[in-house]
């Protein structure tokens, strides 16, 4: 038994929930991905070089706005920094030297501690799609999202075998107030899942909102001691770090929890129509976010983000799964691994309205850069449409399917003498088959990855069921997996007291829907 | 002008041809890749001398079998190898020995020089979908293919961009006699479009029917010297060269044509369930077969091919754009290179039967595997559907215009001062945006790649144009192409010429459908 699950039974006490953790459906999740094969890289060591001193020189010349933020101002110039009005000019080297008491790699604890993840060196730790205002299901089209939802992706992610994170906004449930909607979405995440999950960043109560949650829920010590929560810190590019944003970084990171500090890129709008320029500024703004981090509490975890895509020069419109992002996310990636920080980029990104080809091809093309770009945490793995307005139902599904292809593909080959498998090769010999033979006999449940979702029937077979598409069938898939959810076991003391929780804090305060 | 250019000249004499050429729409097709980018390599150099070894026990242990062909087995003997019955036996370091001579590129010659493809080193010539005896489009489903849809595809290849090459048997047009076919098929690719394209494989007559029409084409003696076709020998795997394919390779070897020579592995079935037993095999045919076409000419020029596929152990279906035939094909080139041959792999593979999510996500797989894993001839660049049953109209469109971000790919990241791109930083600053400053004026209209058949649109335009999916627009794109296709200029005495070979070779004999 670990220290938090220890810890967490010493709170709860009563038979009754060891009880109900006995009884209940278990859900088996895939443990995170570890790879064992090569990161991919484009960038030789003289291109690297040069973004890095680059970025120092934008740090140092160009320099960052805290905007809105006279606290953080103090705390950089005290740090050495050259404040003038809000824009923080940073002396070369002194970012760099900040961030290394941020840790390489760290444990993200869940409530059940066989789902923690591991988040650094050659981990991969998948998390669905986070912010669409919108859900579409292929029956019903487009809407705005409710909390009811929500909550069908939370089942939805729970129940995923390859999903190893419950993400946090999987979409935004307009149907409840501004102000209070971060109660109902960490409630959800804490009791319909026992998967880790993410923080609230739209204010900084609501950050602090999410930690003593999560002190609810873990126990006070616990949080203290531990992290067990990772949470979205966008940055306001190019090169500005808005009040808001760092007001929650301020919380986490006091409170030790973690933060993925992530520029925010249409290329071409919030930095420069070049790949090394784009990495320039995204590392820039990176050395300057997870440096303030530290300037915080030293050794406080963070993730480098990078989130990019390219733009349709002629329409404007944001685009994925293109080239360019590729270029720039397997490029972020190498300047994650010199600067010993964990990375976050990549998810099933795609512009279509629809989970057709169209999102297929760019999903696929984002997710393989993803898994060779050397991306630590995934978030929007699966789920992502329409640019990030809308969750799909189906999409999520067919997303969450092909992460196990992910997962396969990390494994690496196996060259020991069993999968050598030259006893097969005499055994079957020129003009033989392989199907009966004793070593695919040995194998075969296990040699292939197989989809849960995509359709490996023959015509005719497929034609008599329906000819269905592929987001028809996941539509059926989607409506089997939330009608046999089962919540996981959860210790009723602590359900009641988030439930209080949640109540008194919607009680204190009026709706505000902006 | 090129020798080739000049010869042919040379051959149709007349003015008239050279006006024809002068007033032709120009359909500008890209240059063959060549890539600025490493490949992706999951075995290290053990596992490789390991695979290496037991293939060289494979040849002298297990051997191969060249089935129906005393000829062959007579020049095995020659060689060296231990002949009992049709079972070759090839002494260690024989077949690889042989392999010397083969070279490690080579170009195949268009009847328009400007579209020459270079095959081998950092290449990579894309080539559309081969064999199905069935077409699809949206609008009417699944039928068995014609020799009109076979012009059809042959017009929309020639009409890509992206499409190097015209390829062979886009569809079989199962309405002409089985013995004549090869006849229309080949005048379709030397009439309606002026990209390089592949010989005919199924019987060694029709492939000496090939390079006879080659003749008229190039001219004699240009075809004597150069390569023009590039042909499909597929080896029947496991360990065994069938008369019929081995036929067809000493045609095209004698003639210094070039061929693929390739394993066609579905994964369990014909050969081993694990990736280092398949990767063992595949070496060990490869190198049979490339010996043995080197026995038949030194020199005659040879791409390792390598079609991979795993296998559905619930329903013994073939699967496609799976990890692990994306662990086989990085292995398989890694093999190729060490072997200093071209390589040929992937595809737009994939088991759906409609162009929808299924497809995109299993073709983006296998495209970006194809491109980073060194492939040089990439067979089935676009159209396949249904594992290889199905030609689709829609998905030969949409798989061309995702080439085109293969291109981008390829081209790796530029670093030098103009890319770094630090002057825009400096002009737009913190807070501001990148669209109208210098640089991005500069770089806008090449930036970013574009597609052509995937919609940018916001969702109210989409929704208004009838929201329609990536299949319907796909449609209309096939259908404004082949409403606007014109043929390239073409020599009218060799037009005639190829005329009258086709019609006097169709006279002489009856019609077979077997």
């Amino acid at each position: 038994m670990s220290e938090a699950s220890a810890q967490r039974r010493g709170r709860s006490g009563g038979g009754a929930a060891r009880r109900a953790e006995r009884t209940a459906v278990s859900i088996e999740t895939a443990r995170y991905i570890e790879r064992n094969i090569p990161n991919f890289e484009v960038l030789g060591e003289e291109a690297l070089a040069i973004i890095e001193e680059n970025a120092e020189t934008v740090l140092q010349e160009i320099g960052v706005s805290f905007v809105n933020n006279p606290r953080a101002l103090e705390r950089w110039k005290d740090a050495g920094a050259d404040v003038i009005g809000e824009r923080v000019r940073i002396p070369r080297g002194l970012a760099r030297k900040l961030c290394k008491t941020a840790p390489a790699r760290f444990t993200q604890h869940a409530r059940n501690p066989a789902k923690n993840v591991e988040i650094g060196g050659k981990s991969l730790v998948l998390a669905p799609v986070y912010g669409p205002p919108f859900v579409h299901d292929v029956e019903t089209g487009r809407r705005y999202a409710t909390i009811d939802d929500f909550r069908s992706f939370v089942k939805l992610g729970h129940m995923s075998h390859w999903l190893h994170h419950s993400g946090g906004t999987v979409c935004e449930p307009t149907d409840v107030a501004v102000n209070k909607r971060h109660l109902d979405m960490l409630h959800a995440h804490m009791t319909l899942t026992d998967k880790p999950f993410m923080g609230s960043v739209t204010e900084p109560s609501r950050a602090a909102d999410s930690v003593e949650m999560c002190k609810i829920l873990f126990g006070n010590d616990f949080v203290d001691q531990n992290t067990v929560m990772t949470s979205l810190i966008n940055i306001n590019s190019p090169l500005t770090f808005d009040d808001v944003m760092m007001g929650a970084l301020e919380v986490y990171a006091e409170a030790n929890q973690a933060c993925i500090i992530s520029p925010f890129i249409v290329g071409g709008a919030m930095a420069p129509v070049s790949v090394a320029g784009t990495l320039t500024q995204v590392l820039a703004e990176v050395l300057a976010g997870v440096a303030y981090s530290q300037l915080i509490r030293p050794g406080a975890p963070v993730i480098m983000g990078c989130f990019v895509t390219s733009i349709d020069m002629n329409s404007g419109a944001p685009t994925f799964g293109t080239p360019e992002a590729a270029h720039i996310t397997y490029g972020a990636g190498q300047l994650a691994r010199r600067l010993g920080l964990p990375y976050r980029s990549s998810g099933s990104f795609n512009g279509s309205k629809l989970p057709d080809a169209q999102a297929g091809y760019e999903s696929a093309n984002s997710l393989n850069v993803g898994l060779l770009s050397g991306v630590n945490f995934m978030l929007h793995a699966c789920g992502w449409l329409e640019g990030g307005l809308v969750s799909s139902f189906e999409k999520f599904v067919i997303d969450a399917d092909q992460l196990g292809a992910l997962h396969q593909m990390a494994k690496g080959v196996e060259i020991d003498e069993e999968h050598q498998a030259m006893d097969a090769i005499r055994e079957v010999g020129p003009g033989g088959h392989y199907l009966g033979c004793a070593h695919t006999q040995r194998h075969f449940k296990t040699a292939f990855w197989r989809s849960e979702v995509l359709d490996y029937k023959p015509y005719e077979s497929w034609s008599e069921a329906g000819a269905h598409d592929t987001a028809q069938n996941a539509a059926e898939i989607v409506r089997r997996k939330l009608a046999s959810y089962v919540p996981p076991a959860m210790d009723p003391g602590t359900l009641e007291a988030l439930n209080d929780y949640v109540a008194r804090k919607k009680a204190g305060v009026a709706d505000a829907f902006t």
